[in-house]
């Protein structure tokens, strides 16, 4: 029923700055890895059905655990055959009989095949690099206070556990715009609909604090808002780092402590000796 | 542009067992404050454009965030109108001039005013619950050494710290299938795919652990892959522990040291003494 290569690999490396603010500060290159992330394009019978951002690897098995979810197939015979048929792409053709599943999202305007620098491309296509009397820099002992400022600003987290969260701050460390939300892409839609009502945009002298990780999803949409920064708790995607990097959008995350990790745009981030 | 209106509520109660496992064990029953998941639709033009599963409240700036994200809109002036004309579905009338954005994700098949009970009612549409022979009882001492068995078995989340995983697992506690990913719902994908070629699918044998939290759609497709159980790390919303007791699935959470919660199901989790 399916040809049983096995594509991808969980783990690549990005060179990243990690800044360790003890004492007058100090700034390291390193090699980081991180969880790889690109888009798989699902076509059933010949139809794009959907287009996930995924870490590459068992695609077979994530095109048919799909199917399973949408009730579509239920058992080996329900599918005749799965193939790759490139690493972006896995293409379904159901047994007969078997009803398809309708399409369910359109990531981009491609058919089909889209990879990672497309969905980067497209990203670029739909915003514009801040120009020069835009891009302010950052003070990386400001940026270090933001997890816990945000923590700080979640009324219903510590009753729930379950709510991510996304806050606007001033490069000063002032929340502006703290939202709660099961989904983080939400929590963050209803931060930068609050900045459209409040003419902010492009956001261009605040940074955007979530809870949890740096996806390509979240990070697009940082750079679509226009802000200065993106800071996550925890770590990027490589995809998240590599639309940063394209965008001109400084990516921070994995503050731990006094030391934090600089993904993108550390020529803007500035680690002064504490006041 | 917008109606101020603040519709919504972030917390919800729900009626939960609480398992103390220390010596011969211990069940209680007590109200548990849950995250409340819904869906919302958004209109624009009177065309939908997306279903999205959120948490009630800033419903108007989760609408325009949206249309922020997709590049469609940039300045106030780009909304002509934004109205919550029901709990669960917003309306925008752009500007003139402004492109509407292009339609996303269809998320049932409800054009609009989709509402939580409306999502459950079309997972059970397209399962069925399990037959009394399909039915197996859970240890709850088994079940609370899933989460670090499951953490045990990741190979990549120790690098990159940002990869999800789900895992199905024996009602022994044995691992028979782990996958990695960015995306939560694909590590599920993927394990429900594999489940499929080794035609183990109903899974009624089966436990699925995720790491994170229990959202409606990763409770939707455990139902739909027909598994005993879904235990979670950290909590579950309030949809998804409603899906998960319409669907007859048992669903856990929260395991710190000696305590774990029970969501769904109790009369299927057994506490015996130590052996």
């Amino acid at each position: 029923m399916c040809d049983g290569r096995y594509v991808g690999h969980l783990v690549d490396a990005r060179r990243i700055q990690r800044l360790d603010l003890t004492g007058d500060g100090a700034c390291t290159e390193r090699p980081d890895a991180l969880a790889v992330e690109e888009p798989l394009t699902l076509r059933v019978d010949s139809v794009v059905v959907t287009t996930t951002m995924r870490t590459p690897g068992h695609d077979l098995d994530l095109a048919l655990g799909w199917l399973v979810a949408e009730g579509c197939v239920r058992h080996p015979g329900d599918v005749l055959t799965a193939i790759a048929c490139d690493a972006n792409t896995v293409d379904v053709s159901l047994g007969a009989g078997v009803a398809p599943p309708r399409p369910r999202l359109t990531m981009t305007s491609s058919a089909c095949g889209v990879c990672g620098s497309d969905a980067v491309e497209d990203v670029l296509m739909r915003t514009s690099r801040p120009s020069a009397d835009e891009v302010v820099t950052l003070d990386a002992r400001v940026m270090a206070t933001l997890p816990d400022a945000l923590r700080a600003a979640q009324p219903a987290f510590g009753r729930t556990g379950v709510l991510h969260a996304a806050g606007l701050f001033t490069t000063a460390g002032e929340p502006v715009c703290v939202r709660e939300d099961v989904g983080r892409h939400n929590a963050v839609d209803k931060v930068f609909g609050w900045a459209l009502r409040e003419d902010l945009l492009p956001a261009s002298t605040y940074i955007l604090q979530v809870s949890g990780r740096a996806s390509f999803e979240l990070t697009q949409k940082a750079v679509l808002a226009g802000v200065a920064a993106l800071s996550a708790v925890s770590a990027p995607s490589t995809l998240a780092v590599d639309v940063a990097r394209a965008s001109g959008l400084v990516l921070t995350g994995f503050v731990r402590g006094s030391t934090m990790n600089v993904y993108s745009g550390g020529e803007r981030v500035h680690l002064a000796p504490p006041t």
